[in-house]
């Protein structure tokens, strides 16, 4: 069974790097990978807070948070 | 062909939490993954910096440093 991972992000450049180098590398035979626009999808700021991200972008894998350099602070996106 | 993927750290606990839950969740069929400890290669971080990396653990990817949380500032290592 595929793990899931997140990717959360607001649209910001550091955002789409992001996404296009890291999220994008992630093997799709072991993740299956959601992107979530949080600027796009205030309703799952709190889910991604409760991940433990604190700024974006960043990918939660196997429950863990892991920010991606920095676009933005969560608290900008509520 | 394989694109090359570098990943840096210094051993720390956030270090090891990224490399096993993001360098290792590199897709294998794209990126050749190497894992370099800049404690135990120092010579390897003037590489790290013109590769644009900060602070570690980071990813170099497709050319680009992705620094994922934060273990320590790169000027702690050399």
């Amino acid at each position: 069974m595929k793990a899931k991972a997140v990717f959360y992000h607001a649209g910001c450049p550091v955002c789409v790097a992001a996404e296009q180098h890291v999220a994008n590398a992630l093997d799709p035979s072991r993740y299956d990978v959601e992107i979530v626009h949080l600027g796009e999808a205030r309703s799952r700021v709190e889910e991604a807070e409760a991940a433990g991200v604190k700024s974006v972008p960043a990918l939660v894998l196997d429950g863990a948070a892991f920010h991606i350099n920095f676009g933005a602070d969560i608290s900008a996106l509520k």
